[in-house]
């Protein structure tokens, strides 16, 4: 498998939106589902839905759709939520807090097993259920467990040494919520989570349909 | 100006890197700056670049490339970071308290008036210099004041009613955070956050790249 043989950003982005989808239709008691009706669900035309999954060799037959349990299975496994994954938050403010935190990653196998922060206050508190270590300790950390995911929640300025911190312990995959692009090393997967960036969008949203209402020409002048 | 004529989902989800791009440019002096340029910083083609800028009549020059400046800008416009945004945030957890205190939003003319909880120990406190609401004032609130914008981050069971609440008060879009796939009624923008979908997708680059380490034959079975 080569460089270019990597799935693309566009499907790779709806991934996730197709397992939740599954996983909520299975616990509906849904078997079966047609491409136009997953479609429908998701707001994807049956022919996207189609071309997203022959991505990964296609599993649905000809005139009968998808067998819903075995879908969401294999979607599951190539996004890697059937193995455990260990993570550690560096960062524990609100945004680490929340990640620490958040309803569904445990059950989908994501376990947080650290946070760090450089807050004197804070270190030794059980946090959300997951012990606060000193920030400075991070790099011994890593030598010493088998950490899948480097989550930054730190301030923009310390994002960068988080980064190297753990691209030299070999760490796999670094998910960024501070506020700056960091650009990933060789080796690693970088996710960069910008809220900024969605809050922008939907105000970009909200001015086009006001253009809309108004019955303008639109964005070109 | 018609639905067909939407900017795609893709561009829009573009535009605030350009901005977040150009303002660090602006920063840092730069005046001019070819399309090939931006392109290799924002890790797109000359050509991509160009095109995105034609959905807004396009701000270059041929043989000048684009005015730094300017360009901010006019996509600062479009976006509508350059007029205020209020915001009110229904639950002051860890994610509305990281809303919050976001470090850019209010720069960016995204200001909150007020937080919203059930906590009787929460209401009255100012959180990140926001005060605390009665969840249960929702509706007043917003009925006595203008806002644009209603942040959703709250358990993901109690989120489609204050969908409602803002969808009856009027107000012109809200940001997602529960963990659950809300719809928009139709004069309402609707962004919804799903942080574990960020997740996956980084997970799934990581087993991807294991594969391609592998020298495996990829996804298709």
């Amino acid at each position: 498998m080569h460089q270019r043989d990597r799935v693309s950003d566009a499907v790779v982005r709806r991934l996730p939106g197709y397992y939740r989808h599954l996983r909520e239709l299975e616990a509906q008691g849904v078997l079966r589902l047609s491409s136009r009706a997953l479609g429908e669900r998701m707001g994807l035309t049956a022919s996207q839905i189609r071309q997203d999954m022959n991505c990964f060799g296609g599993f649905g037959q000809q005139g009968y759709g998808y067998y819903v349990p075995n879908l969401k299975r294999r979607i599951g496994e190539i996004l890697g939520v059937d193995t455990p994954h260990h993570m550690v938050i560096v960062g524990a403010g609100n945004i680490g807090r929340a990640v620490a935190s958040y309803p569904t990653f445990r059950k989908e196998g994501f376990v947080v097993d650290a946070l760090f922060d450089v807050d004197p206050a804070l270190i030794g508190q059980v946090l959300q259920g997951v012990e606060v270590w000193p920030a400075g300790e991070l790099r011994n950390y890593l030598a010493e467990h088998a950490v899948d995911i480097v989550v930054i929640a730190t301030p923009a300025d310390s994002a960068r040494a988080v980064l190297d911190t753990a691209a030299e312990a070999g760490v796999r995959a670094v998910w960024n919520f501070a506020p700056v692009d960091l650009t990933a090393p060789d080796k690693m997967e970088l996710g960069n989570v910008h809220l900024s960036d969605s809050l922008m969008a939907l105000s970009f949203r909200m001015h086009e349909r006001a253009l809309m209402d108004e019955g303008g020409s639109g964005w070109r002048r």
